[in-house]
């Protein structure tokens, strides 16, 4: 893996990431190693997020695996949406919210919190695991693994090779982020932040087991709590694409020497990573005023994915 | 700061962490780095924590100061208490807690989480690390940077050594260790796991906020649950002085290649270390049967705290 990065076109926002490593590495002003830290959301960010993000994908799964063990479930929702494979009521489910009715949410978090409630930690993480290996993304047809953003883990390598130490701050589920962080982005686990469900220690098998309530959701506001419950100190850099991510894009460029990225999916020019701008509106319009550094998938990067190594360049 | 462990006298403890190391180390069993993690309790374990935990010292001098400032306070326990310096109330709210009696503990956490509210954790930051450039032990008579356990600052050294990455998981409060984990261990704040008050995002002013909630208690079953919230896998080596550490050393043992040592407070030889029981009478019945090892602080360190060097060799 190369250090350089190879994958952003020269541009305002390459100039601003290497502008920004410059100043707090070189010279007088040189930020301490230690608190040289980093914080990248996943969805959208480190990889792509459509046409729905990866953990819905898993628990689809799980939910038509459970359906199918207990007949009782089959005409229920949100198990008769994964069954029929028609996942429309999720989305409904989604809007629903967003109007402010959370009663099929809830449902959907109840029959979260259900797929693993009582197993231990480590044997959900072995099903996570499965899942990677043998998992396809469903436009790319290829491994989650290859659903990467290049240019972002080049970013990763470059910061590390100058005395960061960087993190995931991401709204999905924690432990189902961690099995694939080291393969995917070189991050290890204690440097994975996310969303949890509610744990306690089974003092009889000396085993954490999952629980039957949702802890909290690391998006929005929770996402800079989390970072200073988790590494206690501010970061210098952060990059996110949507709305959840604002709080933390602003509390991090509060620090007098900081730089807070927000990627832009506007890439229409077919290389597989469809562009949106849903559910990061608020974030784009406040870009400017913020002082966030806008990063324009089709314009600043050469390429998206792994193996577009060379095609746009 | 030498790696070997000169403090420690040569016997079963010190035996038992090398030929430990020695084991996830080298040969062909051994462990990989990524997955070589050790867990230390603080009080009582990596410090002294008699006459009374350091924190204790803080929150009473906070307490002093805001019953100064409003004069409504001072008839009011835990205020009382501080005010006078007759710490007796206090010692009877745990007692009354043991007896089923929780009425003065809500008093004290009541005015432990009062004294935080709505300050920014940096500036809870700057207020301890005033304490801990100003404090002094008061029996040893010295700041608590020297009120540290010698041999243990050289096991986290001499794990470190072998490939370990070492954290602090304690019952103390995470934001009151943070400032002194680095000086006194070499401990980084992303390390330090402990107790927490709720927390919260302030967007006007982009600061992280204490609130008017407890959030948990690091202690007994919820150490191993958040050692796995904030590692994300089982450590290799735990060390603790307390029944309220038995789980973590449990949690710890299950590994199939694991060391849990309990450390013994039995020196009676006057090195400033009072020696006691008190707190760690299950851990002490139950470590034979548990499979730890015991650390006897009497026999197995030569030295207790880091002016003592060469004393007793």
């Amino acid at each position: 893996m190369s250090t350089a990065l190879d994958s952003w076109r020269p541009g305002a926002a390459r100039s601003a990431i290497e502008s920004f490593v410059a100043a707090v590495t070189t010279g007088p002003n040189a930020v301490p190693v230690a608190e040289r830290v980093a914080v990248f959301d996943n969805d959208g960010t480190l990889w792509t997020e459509k046409p729905m993000p990866t953990q819905l994908h898993f628990i689809v799964e799980q939910w038509a695996r459970m359906a199918r063990d207990d007949a009782s479930l089959a005409g229920q929702q949100p198990y008769k949406a994964a069954l029929t494979g028609d996942l429309s009521w999720l989305g409904h489910a989604v809007e629903k919210h967003y109007a402010g009715d959370d009663s099929d949410l809830h449902l959907m978090i109840g029959a979260i919190v259900a797929s693993t409630a009582n197993e231990s930690v480590e044997d959900y993480q072995e099903a996570v695991e499965r899942f990677y290996a043998e998992a396809h993304h469903p436009t790319l047809g290829r491994p989650y693994s290859e659903a990467v953003y290049r240019p972002m883990v080049e970013l990763l390598r470059y910061l590390e090779e100058h005395g960061f130490s960087c993190y995931i701050v991401s709204g999905g589920d924690r432990d189902f982020m961690r099995p694939m962080t080291v393969g995917n982005y070189g991050i290890p686990s204690e440097r994975v932040i996310g969303s949890a469900l509610g744990l306690a220690y089974d003092a009889d098998t000396n085993e954490i087991r999952y629980g039957t309530s949702f802890d909290f959701m690391d998006d929005g506001p929770i996402k800079p709590v989390r970072i200073w419950s988790r590494i206690g100190r501010r970061p210098l850099l952060a990059v996110g694409n949507s709305n959840g991510d604002l709080p933390m894009l602003a509390y991090v460029k509060k620090h007098p020497v900081s730089l807070s990225l927000l990627v832009h999916h506007d890439d229409d020019s077919g290389r597989g990573d469809a562009p949106y701008d849903s559910g990061a509106e608020t974030a784009l319009a406040e870009a400017d005023e913020r002082g966030l550094v806008v990063v324009s998938v089709k314009h600043d990067w050469a390429n998206v994915f792994p193996e577009g190594a060379g095609l746009n360049q």
